[in-house]
Order: C-alpha cells, then structure tokens, then sequence
C-alpha cells in the first residue's frame, strides 16, 4: 500500500485550500493512502478532496482526543504529544507533499529531508532539497512513483 | 467508528496466542478497527485473526519504519518514540483489551485506567480498576458496549 | 553523578507529602540529584525537601512552558509530551523511589520494571519486583547502593 | 536562571567546532545554563566550552541510556524518543543559538520561530525569523538579552 503524507498549515488562504483539496482527490484517485496531522487547514482540504474520491484518510492527531479530527479522518490517531506528532507523520509517508509556508511545516519539511524522504512543494519553503512542483498532479504523479 | 485496543507481550505462549487470535477474529466480526502496537506476540496474534475475518488493523509501532509491522498490520503507523508509542494506543482506543502479564502491559492498563478507559483482562495483571474476563467473547462483547 | 528518581501523584495526603520530603532531604544529603516530573503532591515535597537541605533537582515537565515548574526546580525541562514525559524519568534515574498509589504512578513503576531498574516503593503499589521500604531511610539508602 | 540552547550538526568542520566550543565558553563566563542535544560535533564543542569556564551543560539525549551523553554534559536526560528530543530543547530553552546547516538544526530552527522563540544564527540556514549573528559573541550577547 502507497502512504503518501500531505503538511501545510492550519490557516490558510482559499487558493492554498483548493490546491490541498485537490491533492486530496488526485491521491485518493490513485488508491493510495492520505495521511497528514488530521487538523484544519490544508489537513481538512486534502482529506476532504480525498474523501470526495471515496480515499482513505489517517490524521495523527496533537492531542489526546480522537474527536479533535477534522470530519473527514476515517482513522484519528491520537498521540497527545503536541508537535512532536509531526515525526510520526513523516516516519509513516512513503513520500511527502508539502503545501504553504508556515513554521510547522518548515519543520515537517526538514525532517523528512533528515530522514531521506522526497517532498514535493507546491508554494511552500524554497529549501534545497525539495522538488518545488508547477500544480497538484505534478506533485502527487512524483509523489507515487517515489513511495 | 469503533476502535478497540489489544495489548499484550510480544513473546507470549500458545494459550495466550490463541486467546489473542480469538479476540481479533471477534473484533473483526463487530466491524471494529483493532489497534495495537504493531509487532509479535498478541499483537500479531490479534491481528491475523482480525485478518482471517476481513477486519481492519492498525499497528502504532516503537519504529520509525513502517516496514517493521508484522504482516497483518493495515496501516502501519511508524512513530520512532519507542515505548511512549504505548500511549498513542491507549489515547486512540475507545476501550482496552489486555491479554498477558508483562511490565509493558502493565504500563498501558496503568495508562488507560488514568485516562478513565475501560480495561477488559484476560490472564493479566489483577488490578484494581480492570473487568476481568472469563473469555473472549466476554471481554470483546464488553469492549464494544463500552466504546 | 547520581541521579534518584522519585515518583508519586500530584494530589497527596500530609502523610504521603511528609515522606516524599525526608525522601527529598536524604536524596540530597547523600549528594545524588533528584529527578521527578516537576509538578505538586509527591513531586513537589521531594523537590522542597531537597533544596532544604541544598540539594540538586530536575524536573521533567509535561508541558512545553518551564515556568509550570514547581518552585524547587533548579532545572525544568519543558518537554510538552503530556504523559510520555514519563518515560524520560526512568531512562535518566539509576533507581527509582515510589511514593503513593495513582495510576500514573503505576505506569512509572511498570516501565522502570520493564527498562530493568530497581524500584524502591513505600506505600505504593504491591507489584511483583519492587521492592517494598519500611522508611525514606531504607528506601533512598537502597536507591543510592543500586544506582 | 537563564537557560540559552545551542543547536547544529553532530559532525561538523573544524571551523564550526571552534565556533561552538566560543559560543559555549560565553555562555558559561555569563552563568547561564548551556542546553543542547548531548552528542557530538557542534554539541560536544559548546559543552567543552561551557565546562572549560566551569559552566552547567544539560544534554537532552536521543537515546534512553545516559551513558550516551558526550563527557562535558552534566545531566543527561535520556528521552528514548530519537529526533522528538529536538522540540525538549526548543520548549526548555530560552533563547537559542544556531551553527551550522543540517536538517536536523532546520529542524530546530522551524521549531522554535512557531514557539516565538529567538533565534541567532551562525553559519546556519537563512530563513526568515533567525537574527544572523558575525560573531559567537554577539550571538550570544543578544541570546542573554532576549531571555
């Protein structure tokens, strides 16, 4: 089974969302696996677009409370370790798509650099090491044929 | 959804194998997600008698590969934390089943009973706080009102 | 250097408070450090009596702000991993003193056990492999001669 | 009490090595308290330098055995959680200062601008948020200043 993990942040904007939303589909389209930090943000947008291709979707989740995932989370994973979870996410993805530009997913993103995983950039952190990615299939067709 | 958590030793005799399988076969047969940590044991145990009856099975592994499951693990969840993965499985879970007598064990019964869930035993620890049970069936049948 | 785990509820009696004191001031006369989770109840009174008697402590918190340390923690690691904070304790103490019966006490004794390391217990939990201590004295004198 | 925090790599150039060991002594001729990761490279250095000016160092270790700690750490504390060890440091310390460029220390870094947390650079990453310093002694000047 293909896991690939989606990072963006909580609060983003619309464009950023529909980008997320249709990362969400093109993954689920592709019967792999959705896996991301199961919150608000480019989380919900991935997992509601993976959702709207009938996809499966684990969100490992900050707290302690499997109800604090977004609605679209078929499997929440409750870690109540607080940003520590962000590890597990990147341990777990075969392959790393990385959305928006927040510190949170700067972190994800060296991490997964760290750990030798590939990440796809679509607007987010120009780090080297990162493919930066043109639109959501471009990203997600790499994202598959590394995991 | 309902998830229910098996915990239990990763090197464990016949009896208490049997047992596991027998309480993955009955979680399965309720259309509950088993979740356990991901390795031999009860844990496998638990797990191919999920399997053998088409359940769902998620491992939260000690791990930061994936490819550590054992082989009836759905969605391998690699968190690299080592024995704090124990909480992730109790955090997760709606309610506890705990087969085998081992200090690992005994850590989750004392975490799940600290975050008020329900502990159903099987050949486990005798303490204060947890249902024993005369078998399978009782302690699956009692799991799944719980949750 | 030595370094003493004590470990206890946060919610205590006078009388459980009293001996995690003397455990704190006989754990600094022998020159050890003492290492707890930082918090009130048992942790706290150790902490006190420690520093009354010019002691060394650290404290290894559940949450990620060092200033919800207790006020007799010369060291407060922020760790913001809730329980998991735990295991940090019994992997940096040589022994471990435990102090009164909670659950979160009962998961501390389980993985000291588990991780191969003396527990010296008074009031506490009557599990198989602790060692159960008539005194502070007894029991800090014993952690002191197994670290 | 101040507690500044060093990060970078654990193999590094004898160039950066001379660095850390700098930013280290500083620390320890203006008592604070040094924190870091306890292993090699830019780590051992600044420890080396802290205690050469009779300073206090605190490694949060990834592993779960103390002995791991490099020989100028004075209490280490074994988390047994790998990479998640890196969030410790960031929650415990006040300010931090960062050498050298790995993913490991990007990591860090990222970590520490969502806490609101300042960090001043040498030789590190340029990304947004870090203050980037010419010298271990202005690094470290405005590290005292901003806790």
């Amino acid at each position: 089974m293909k896991i690939i993990g989606v990072i963006g942040g909580s609060v983003v904007d619309k464009k950023t969302y529909d980008i997320a939303f249709r990362v969400g589909q093109l993954i689920a389209e592709s019967q792999a696996t959705l896996i991301c930090g199961g919150m608000t943000g480019v989380m919900e947008a991935a997992c509601k677009g993976a959702k709207a291709k009938g996809g499966i979707t684990i969100g490992i989740l900050p707290g302690s409370d499997p109800a604090d995932a977004n609605l679209w989370i078929d499997y929440p994973i409750a870690t109540g370790l607080g940003h520590a979870r962000n590890l597990i996410i990147i341990n777990t993805a075969q392959s790393l798509i990385a959305i928006s530009q927040g510190y949170g997913t700067l972190s994800e993103i060296a991490f997964a650099l760290k750990s030798g995983k590939k990440v796809y950039g679509i607007g987010t952190w120009d780090i080297k090491g990162i493919t930066t990615c043109d639109s959501p299939e471009i990203a997600v067709s790499n994202a598959l044929i590394n995991t």
